[in-house]
């Protein structure tokens, strides 16, 4: 199954994805049920938004390539300021020489946890999502992950799937490798860290990165999941 | 002006504090205004909760001592899961050796912003209270902010009082000297980072910290504002 966050008129709605169009929820599936409202909307005449709203954390990592456990592994946070959606622009600052993108795949937490065992991380996931992050140099001394417009998800996200998900292929290129940690280990990890709360979202990782500049575009596809899309524009 | 956040039988609820007890508001003052429902509480009556419920981030700041200017500053966040109130235990893990506790101002924004200038930073400012913060190491690659019951808040916020405040003690030792930067230079230089939302919280720095150890006590005084106290007790 797989779940969008629409633009309509009304405001922002979530939908199942039906083929080429949507199928209206009448609630926030993460606090209610899927009862559909029985309005669908061609895919084409509506504008998707970040699948999910990250009510308060997300968290990702830094140095796969390095790392014998997942206790060796950076971590970092980005505000929910920080998230956008499908075909929405990625910003850089202007005077920026060195920006990386990562493709990761994105888990969206469903229900509060703390110090969760691997084996127990597929009862807390609602979903799994894209991420386009956004991170600098080291020189930026942890300001990079803060900024507006640094992390994109979408397009959908895949609910009831498994977390079996994989990157097959950024900007065109297929991708091939595994991460040295499974999204359960991941998980499991950063609720032995803080308690984690539904919205919440951990990023999975990825080996390496990609050097965007200005009006480069990102484009990040995983089976099951879809293709998340995001142009990249300076700041003004 | 100085409000509390107080655990009543009916769920939290917002006072004024007028003397020895506290005086129920009808709303959240950031959300509503100031009308008193009539319920006077004596304070020994009630417990204090943390009195700003942070809804997007928590931002702070490392590196006074070297920095020339704001630009020089390392950036953390916290996220809203490691906030506890007044009285609450700061919570260390028990293998952990070197855990300090930073004392500060911290400054709760009141309205949406970005890019503020530094006089205009007053006007976006719902009020003031204190944090205690605990940090480690370096080696702890940044997992240590993220943990839960490392940021105290507390014990009221002072409204429309103006963003003078310094520190007067910790515990019992009188401090002195200033930190290099205004609140408002370090709020300016927060809301360049990113953009910030009502409820989000800048903890303006300290030139020094407090080493804690299970069964210590913390305890930052600021006049105009109070004490705000928390035993530290280590993760079982």
């Amino acid at each position: 199954m797989l779940c969008a966050r629409i633009s309509l008129d009304q405001g922002p709605r979530y939908a199942l994805v039906d083929g080429d169009s949507y199928a209206v929820l009448a609630d926030d599936p993460m606090f209610g049920d899927f009862t559909l409202t029985g309005q669908h909307l061609a895919s084409s005449d509506v504008s998707l938004l970040t699948p999910m709203i990250p009510r308060s954390k997300i968290i990702g990592f830094t140095g796969f390539n390095d790392a014998k456990s997942v206790d060796d592994l950076h971590v970092y946070m980005k505000p929910n300021t920080s998230v956008i959606g499908p075909e929405e622009p990625l910003i850089i600052g202007s005077d920026e020489k060195e920006v990386y993108c990562r493709s990761e795949v994105a888990v969206i937490i469903g229900r509060p946890c703390k110090d969760l065992r691997a084996q127990a991380v597929d009862k807390v996931v609602f979903g799994v999502t894209l991420a386009h992050s956004l991170l600098r140099d080291k020189q930026a001394r942890g300001k990079a992950e803060l900024s507006d417009a640094s992390c994109a998800l979408g397009p959908y996200v895949a609910i009831g799937e498994g977390l079996d998900f994989l990157i097959d292929s950024i900007n065109g290129e297929q991708q091939g490798g595994s991460l040295p940690f499974t999204i359960q280990e991941l998980v499991a990890y950063a609720s032995s860290l803080c308690s984690l709360l539904p919205g919440d979202i951990i990023l999975s990782g990825s080996l390496s990165s990609t050097r965007v500049a200005p009006s480069s575009v990102m484009e990040t596809q995983c089976d099951g999941i879809g293709i998340l899309s995001n142009p990249v524009l300076s700041r003004r």
